[in-house]
């Protein structure tokens, strides 16, 4: 392909910006380091996290993509922005729990750290207006927000996600607690992985000293959340590539 | 059967006390004029609530029989006192909405009144102390709350009785907005629906005036609150017997 045009800022949301670019295939995702938690109440500034997010989220769209699930990851352009497949974004956020973390043990009583018997999904109205509600597949079907096939595809990428990934993680003596996936539609229906996989939308604790190398460091004030963001992004390459 | 002999109070609910009978398998549920709302918070007395409820009930729980839906109501033996089979109780509250109202309009931004694509099915963990959260298939393999059969069994169940229930109400000039069932288990493994039928657990509006004719006249302080329960059981006895 030759060098990309940036074009028209399409959308600018909480920690990324879309661009589109002069093929209406493609898109620009630029990662930012602006944060935010608690549905936008806090706010903050990570250094270098859009940096560190992106090259993150492209080792593990290229990892997911070896291993046979579509996503929109093309390439990087520089250390922020990602080349992306353009896509019709499906407005629900597909959850994946391994272990309790977060809102699942407050909703459900379960402690933190709490192995979950089976991998759990969940479903969730990506709506900021809302604050992001838990449905179900009913709700799907009255909100139209997807059909059927497509809530059933959706579910079983995130649960081979999961398989992937914890995978992937474990051998970077990383444990993959939960994580936020996002996807959308191509011209041809097909559905495929979009957003991003990064600390940003991943729950992850050291695998000996299960502290935590995640957005959580930020959420919760536990200090170190630079270098969280980095010794993820170390490990996710380092001893990879 | 002889004379029911009313045994020890095995459960005191907020709404229904559970007695024991000299029959192992078959208890006595007897249905309050306590009323409570938003988990508690609100507490009432509804004058010949439990009466009305427990008629309801029964008629209802007859019209789901006629039509296949196995219960656990075997005959009233007061006007209050309802004979019922022995059931161990899945801890999972179904409700069904076929009409936008209560929390489904706040938690997805929809306004009351708004008909729903299709019946929406949601199970709820029931957990005072939790407030009774939204869950979904997951959630209740992770909790072992039932089976995935079980699972399958009582949705069946909870959308055939709207069917049913929907019908007959309509017959009534009632629209059938949403309800909330329980189920649980017979020593022989079968699922069959327990618990109770009625304006405390049913939202129901006049079909003509859409005038509300449930406990929400009691939640949203909207006055005539006995009148409405007794309207229910005359329009569900009176045109029926």
């Amino acid at each position: 392909m030759d060098t990309v045009k940036i074009g028209d800022r399409l959308y600018e949301g909480k920690a990324k910006i879309l661009y589109a670019t002069q093929d209406p295939d493609l898109y620009v995702m630029k990662f930012k380091d602006s944060a935010t938690a608690f549905d936008g109440k806090k706010k903050g500034i990570i250094e270098d996290k859009g940096a560190c997010n992106a090259r993150i989220s492209a080792k593990l769209f290229e990892v997911l993509a070896d291993e046979g699930v579509a996503n929109h990851y093309v390439k990087l352009l520089s250390p922020t922005d990602m080349l992306v497949r353009r896509l019709t974004i499906i407005p629900i956020e597909v959850v994946v729990r391994n272990i309790a973390a977060g809102s699942i043990s407050k909703r459900l009583g379960l402690e933190e750290g709490t192995p979950l018997k089976v991998p759990v999904v969940e479903l969730y109205l990506k709506s900021d207006a809302l604050g992001d509600p838990l449905i179900n597949e009913y709700h799907v079907r009255a909100l139209n927000l997807a059909t059927d096939e497509e809530v059933g595809v959706l579910t079983n990428m995130a649960l081979r996600s999961n398989e992937i990934l914890s995978g992937f993680f474990a051998d970077k003596r990383l444990i993959l607690v939960d994580f936020k996936l996002e996807f959308g539609k191509r011209p041809d229906g097909s559905v495929i992985l979009g957003d991003e996989i990064s600390p940003d939308t991943c729950r992850l604790w050291d695998r000996d000293s299960k502290e935590k190398l995640d957005k959580d460091r930020f959420r919760r004030d536990l200090g170190s959340v630079e270098e969280a963001y980095r010794e993820v992004l170390s490990r996710v390459i380092g001893e990879v590539d």
